[in-house]
């Protein structure tokens, strides 16, 4: 008997060919555009240092932030995220993420400068699904690491400016190459639908358990050792009256290896461990959410000028209301107040942070289209630097207009 | 009362949730490639030195543009623009533009070479209509600055190859980051609509009225301090008989910090002040094109070997017609002498341009997929490079073959 | 006479004014998603050296590949290949390409260290057809160079996880700018959509007879001296019995200037000629795929220390199987012999390389949307730097999920 495929068998693969997706018979597939769809969104800053530390003599700590380099004493505008995503259910068991953003810079060109606006990769993967209430499904590829609350949930939807220096510190740029299952029983499903056609603020389609094997080196960064980051995270959410909480938990194991300020990247890889909790109550009309975390990583040593395991700790309480105008925009009032000690390992020498801000801010969510945020920050922070000592202070009014396609 | 929001307002933030746009109830919202579109445009150039200053000892100039690197000793066939433009309404009052450019180079690669064919952003701009008429309009984002006639028109509807030093010495790149203001008048938008309609090269949607504040560094550069730039524009066009005459002027306050050949940014900044006027009548079937600008800028002064404040100025005088094949298809001839003494600002050192110039050419829109141009150049030109002294001479042949999208 | 257009004219020029394409009245022009379409592949891997040379002294070989940096002591998962593409028919006689690759690094970023995920141009073409039934086409700007099947024939198709060093090394990359005619007879075009229909992994839409002119300096990079490649490639398909058997050949006359580790690009251009033959038997249910060329480029020679002129020679013999599952999947076991011996003129200084390398392989095509690859490979392969001596071995397993989209 000859062994060719099945009429079914060819049409499914008469696609992959690249050339004519033209191929298949009977049922007729659906069109490139209803399988596949653009959207994406723009953040445009203007950040003003209105008292404080905009600048200090060498070796001293000025007022910046890791989150945001338009915090500073020379700057105006800036586009902070540029972002287009391509996503859609390429089959019934498999979708698709693909998002790069545009306010990606590129270091060292003409006078060794950089240079803004370029396209790099922020999430590249296929979603398989194991059954067909798809509670259980694998993510492979580039995504976000599974650790921490905040760093889920999408910046276009993040109440705050930036994200706490105590979680992100875990995974700055959220985002690294691996393997991730996730599992989600129905009725949690069931809550998130309802809390995202209510229009709150949920940190997207991450599962109640998710657990992971990553690179562990960092976002868009070359991998440099022959060990994996494990890494597992669990947030269920709950009704309480008629309210809904959320509590969970994160872990993260992983060896970590920094860049170093004398070139290349460190031979050795240092411990870079943590567990962390979050909870929060969404706000119908007030809510609050919390998370922090403990662990070890790599820190520069003053005292001895090399990059040591030192243990670290931090995270961030936050308060919201949510109310409905008239004219049927929502009103976001919020306030965070964050604590970091601790590396910041993706920084050269995994310079030792010590942060600690308040920052009060509203977001006017004017239509589907447009958001403006406008928050004042109490800021005392060291600069991510280890040459410069000591800690700067100011307060820094920040404003943000974000526009979703 | 429960403070949420009315229904219409949640349906109209369900979008912005990231993973499910699903959510919208009574009026079907618009699929996404309806409100979405993606369009482009790509040229292919090959141009070749016939005869003159090719190249030239260390010191002296040789004949190269700061337009189009491939006007050069060795070189083939280039491209000069690979566009992808995403744009559309995005609600009632916002529209999206959001455009980039495969045709970037990054250097300092392999061998310390560039490389070509790097996504890099144009413009990212979300434009937030005022009034029902769209006769006011605030544009925030990343955007062509509101400063000469040509530099506002597409390169796609150009006739020339490359813009005229002189115009687009103030905005090299012709875009920056920042807030503008935009007013056209319902009487000349209907003008430009019927050009547009008739196939005539306009200057696309940049109002009668603009006036915008920017950070002034320049295209995907880092702001490198704290003031703003300060520009508008003016563009009217008028109803002459059966002719189509527009003129306008434009205006130019600005501080500006040139890269070093030493390394890194100038720490003081210069003032980069000018002011321009602009005429045009439309091809029925002969018309003329001319502008003009003076001010002043930082150029590198040889005397002291440091960048100064020096007085510029320069422009262009063209005469175009536009002739209707039996086939379908469009010809414009054209002819331009532009002239330019002044600093180049984005180059290293802001060296001083000098530049006559004259170019004849023929456009070929053989359909609106393709256009083909041929033109010859007599180039007098001094390289943008101050270690370089003199100006080259030479004639030029350039060819471009431009496909739509 | 008014040398206005007709209105037919006035119609198809309408769209190039970049902003209104809403101008055609009659015929209704078609939408932009029924012009264009997105689509794509992305490849994640996982390498692990089980046995062999990982590491060695400075001075001698690694077991390295030049065509998957994670093949190597430090590597986990990499993204392979990103691949978005936009592509359509733009009027009856043009179509456009358009790709681009989200896995592109660019260099020398913090510390000096690479950093991945850029998005950099593949293709960017337009085919524009010269006679009714598209037998001839002329190809405009940046695509695949006309040598050698497997270059031809897309990742997303090949069956072995790379393409061979002796066929490849010809045209690393793939890609160069310039001019191309194919001309394909009808009956050949015939046999080639039978074979796509039937699931067959053919070479793509590169013609039966290929002819090109293109600027010779590789992929992405700069043209550096004012000579022309020239390349052809002739692919012939033939019934045989049930059978279809494809024979052709290649050939190429190139001047070559390779970077240097000093700095730069060589200041001389060496012969980069070559010819070469392939055959194949497509798979029902075994078919063949043998390539081999022969030729002369640049290599660097350690006595004297310089690049010189030297002759090269490789290919590839291949088997394979194609058999359909139960479940409507495809399997498609093959094995892969080969052997190089010359210059990898891309790498600095242009390397001598000598490689053997037996690949053992299966690719699962679960579904249209998602294939796996998994492959045992023994290879034995000098490093691509000249700076290491002698051969490295080893046993290399190797996996690849590719999504489809």
């Amino acid at each position: 008997p000859t062994p060719q495929p099945a009429p079914l068998a060819l049409a499914a693969l008469g696609g992959s060919s690249g050339t004519s997706p033209t191929a298949a018979d009977k049922p007729k597939p659906k069109a490139w555009y209803d399988r596949l769809q653009l959207r994406g969104y723009t953040q445009l800053r203007f950040n003003e240092i209105i008292s404080g530390d905009k600048t200090a003599p060498a070796g001293q700590s000025r007022l910046r932030s890791v989150h945001d380099g338009s915090i500073s004493d020379r700057s105006n505008f800036s586009l902070r995220r540029v972002r287009v995503v391509l996503q859609g259910e390429i089959s019934d068991r498999v979708s698709l993420y693909l998002q790069h953003d545009f306010a990606s810079a590129v270091l060292g060109q003409q006078a060794g400068e950089r240079r803004e606006g370029f396209g790099q990769l922020r999430d590249a993967y296929a979603d398989v699904f194991l059954d067909r209430h798809k509670t259980f499904k694998v993510r492979l590829g580039q995504s976000k690491v599974p650790y921490g609350w905040e760093n889920m949930q999408s910046s276009s939807n993040r109440l705050t400016l930036d994200r706490s220096d105590g979680i992100n510190s875990a995974v700055p740029g959220e985002r690294d190459l691996g393997v991730i299952a996730f599992f989600t029983p129905r009725t949690m499903q069931k809550i998130w639908d309802e809390l995202t056609k209510e229009g709150q603020k949920t940190f997207g389609n991450y599962g109640a358990f998710g657990i992971g094997l990553m690179n562990g080196q960092g976002t868009n960064k070359t991998e440099q050792d022959n060990a994996l980051m494990q890494v597992a995270l669990v947030s269920l959410p709950f009704r309480v009256g008629d309210q809904i909480l959320e509590v969970g938990a994160s872990a993260m194991r992983n060896r970590f290896r920094p860049e170093l300020r004398s070139g290349g990247v460190s031979a050795k890889g240092y411990a870079d461990d943590r567990i962390g909790v979050h909870a929060m109550l969404y706000p119908r009309p007030i809510g609050v959410q919390a998370e922090w975390n403990w662990g070890k990583g790599p820190e520069f040593d003053r005292a001895s000028g090399t990059i040591k395991e030192k243990k670290l700790n931090g995270g961030y309480v936050q308060v919201m209301g949510r109310f409905a105008t008239e004219g049927g925009s929502t009103l976001w009032p919020y306030a965070r107040w964050q604590h970091y000690r601790g590396g910041w390992k993706v920084a050269l020498n995994a310079p030792r942070v010590e942060t600690d801000e308040i920052e009060v801010g509203l977001e006017w969510q004017a239509m589907k289209a447009l958001e403006l945020t406008l928050a004042y920050a109490r800021m005392r922070r060291s600069e991510a630097d280890e040459r410069r000592l000591g800690r700067a202070e100011g307060n820094v009014l920040r404003t943000q207009i974000q526009w979703n396609y």
